[in-house]
């Protein structure tokens, strides 16, 4: 029975680490803070005190962390899980980082005798939760043939889209494209209530042609009441979007709406609405269009 | 039973004309060369030589007609439509044209004793063929409900959104979406080939989460092939990001990303693209990141 | 002795006015709200009630209003200059306003019998008072030559650029280059003081390198300050940049810049800062960077 | 007599070196290819094979090297300065690389008992060679006092702006405005050229007014002429605007124009313009307005 480490319960993490449970797997989670790690253990898990003692068996580790610093620290740090896990075991980071940041993890492990893979989610916590994130994966064939039965417990999408790397490349894609959106949304919301023209009645027929997306269709309606109760912060998508350049400049790729989004969400941010939701980029099309007060 | 003449044929209003034909209204059509007309008669359609003749007994004229210098003439010169049909009629313009020239149609038109709407449609000429167009009208609830049984005949979606020129703010609306999504989609698509990415891969992944939108669904793989056939052209896409800057202007709506995708579609079709498909963005996406040779 | 009416006394116009009463040309001025004309008369000018009187006897007719319908209705209405003065006069509209507008002006004066220029300045109120304009001029070289020595009685460069049109098209490329040096100058500042140096030390040094420019010279000292005391409104800049936007696009230049600038001057209007000295996008920059309570 | 050591004698650090040597100094170079080390023997300077060697007895090290990836291991690497110069010594590192990155080797240097300054210059080779410098410097006021005269050999302006980083800070700002500025300079010559307006004309008048900048003096003409002979390189801009994205994101900073010329100027290199002269953003405007063949 395959034994798998999870290093990171957060609010993706936890989720994750439940589902891999129930799919009857051998799991056991680990946290900086105890009190996950307590909860884990209560739902059916196995918890463990520092992240040494929970990859020593692990066949797989998965870690699911905040950003680059955070898993270089567990992954390569003298008490992290390259020199603590068993030799031939796999990494697999479902953290959002840089590409680059993926590739020198993939390196490492290789150095120390370990496979690894990058495997970022979309989706939300209500993805984690519900078990249907879209898993997007760079790494070995054989390595995400391995990984799939503990994908498939925990997402409905699962992507093997080239070498180490890729899968953090196709997740700031993804983040360059809902940004955007979003800021597009806004703008179109904006403009058409500062024209008089009623935007409950206007996104259903937006919705419905060439310029219908999924933010329209799922979070049109909480930006028309102003609700920007945070399911993905404005916070994270500025860190996504400083991913998104740097990924853009390595490559070489030019990307003028990408860079535009990039320091709107930043604005958004330094307004102080980093912990709403990033629809609240409509907020800050409403000032720029002296229309905050209402 | 209701006449309707309609005014322009071309590759819009010739089968808006044949839908209301084959939905039993006896439609007269006009058009500025004759070949249309023609061809509308052998549908079994009524055939007129001029704007005056076409318009003389009609109960609803339709305009559908590339740009606000045309449906101006065409309305209030003194070979047109507010000279000659009768008074109460009922004048609907199609056309995509700005919303304060749309609503001075209707100050002119009542002015001359006749009714108005600005009823702007999107969906394409596939939409129109099939009779499955959304329209987005502006104007009186009244005379919306008197337009509506012809509507039903050209479109699957009619929303009436606010007062004259309502209609061409929502159009003008969707028209920016549409864009800055395009432009979003070949950021994307090049940042993905440059980092040595399969974008056929990835595509379905972009689609099936929160980046998802009709342009993934119905234009990436078209994209992906470099296969430009023009459904909407950069030119006439060129000229409604025109309308939708002067939009934002007049209502006060800042609209940054509108303002650079505005620029960039200037930029496809100077470089010679405009009268490829509007997704021909991703030509230049490609040329602003040193990789046009591929 | 040359007769000139200057139609449209305000802030640019009475001083303008002034200079040519100095340099000794008869100079009858007219203005919408009579107190200028009071004081213009008061300083030896001559009164008109209205522009037929104005105009009816003058050699030149020299306009200063504030945008293209004015010009136009004071120009071509009934009651205009076209219609009540000399033919073969010489009409000088010194208003800033889109090169398009211009070349429509020159054509109604030629088919009136009347021959014209457009001869916007740059130099503000300071300018005007001082004598010491940059008065960029399109037309016919004859008409350039007639009207110099009024144009060296009011400014200290004149320059004839090319035909009907010309003026305006230098002047929009003025105003382009000065809105965006602001806005540079404003991201510089406001990097600076978010990074912790000291702005007062660095602009020394950046006004005497290759960054040097003359908002840097003039206004750096005062941005500094926050002092916005209007010599050049945000709301006069947002129009111009509106005529920047035009031409470029009439001309099928694609001018990115230009168009982040015409939004980021917009936003600043829209929140109120309309009446401010346009380096107030100073206070767009803090509120974007999340300073503006500093 | 001070004993300074040079680490870099290429474009700028050879004529630097050049110039202490000039004022009296005692200067060893040392170089990672040997010639541009024997040029400056001849000089009649001192060589040394190596870094070790060179600093091994230095009161002074100037790094001047391409970027931050060379002045780290130049200065921290195993056969680097802090492991070879005596403590005690003064490292200036006068490249231009990230503030951050100059706050990491001042602590690298603080723990090795070496002082630090960030000392990066604007003014390009010219100005290395006349002596001319702008030298924006970063530290301890009294180690600035100590560098003086050496500043004063190489350079006409000198200012302390602030502690470590303080003067990389500087220099990003000053990078931001003249690549802003060219690109403003571009888009205006390309509208004018566009319009039919003869820029020839045009540029004085702009330079002359509130427009007036150091681009317009000293580069216009050669923009004029189509001569991007290399004095600073688009690579190298490209390079800084990465600096300067970094600087503005680490502080907060929300720089649109900023955001948009380090796309624009990375279009200029993907195109295969980066061995240009940073002025070649006027090829990439005229591409982008479909006027590249002219």
């Amino acid at each position: 029975m395959t034994t798998v480490a999870v290093v990171g319960l957060g609010i993706m993490g936890a989720p994750m680490a439940r589902n891999l449970l129930d799919a009857g797997f051998d799991v056991v989670g680990c946290n900086r803070s105890r009190a996950p790690v307590d909860a884990f253990v209560e739902a059916g898990g196995r918890g463990a005190d520092d992240v040494a003692s929970a990859v020593g068996t692990a066949d797989v580790i998965i870690t699911v962390l905040p950003d680059a610093p955070d898993v270089a620290e567990v992954t390569s740090g003298p008490d992290g899980i390259l020199a603590h896990c068993p030799r031939g075991a796999l990494h697999i980071d479902m953290s959002t980082i840089a590409p680059a940041a993926a590739r020198e993890l993939a390196e490492a492990a290789a150095e120390a005798g370990v496979r690894s893979l990058d495997a970022p989610v979309s989706g939300g916590d209500q993805g984690a939760a519900d078990g249907t994130l879209s898993i997007m994966v760079g790494g070995e064939a054989a390595d995400v043939e391995e990984a799939r039965p503990l994908f498939e417990a925990m997402g409905s999408t699962i992507e093997h889209v080239g070498p180490s790397g890729a899968g953090q490349t196709l997740k700031a894609a993804n983040q360059l494209i809902v940004g955007g959106t979003i800021q597009l949304v806004a703008e179109a919301i904006v403009m058409l209530e500062a024209s008089g023209v009623d935007p409950e009645a206007a996104v259903p027929v937006l919705a419905g042609g060439m310029a219908g997306n999924r933010i329209l269709d799922r979070k049109a309606e909480g930006m028309l009441k102003r609700d920007f109760t945070p399911r993905f912060r404005v916070d994270l998508h500025h860190k996504d979007l400083g991913i998104v350049l740097d990924t853009a400049r390595e490559a070489g790729a030019t990307i003028p709406l990408g860079a535009a989004v990039a320091q709107l969400m930043g604005a958004a941010r330094a307004r102080g609405d980093g912990q709403l939701d990033h629809t609240a980029l409509l907020r800050l099309v409403e000032e720029l269009s002296g229309r905050s007060g209402e």
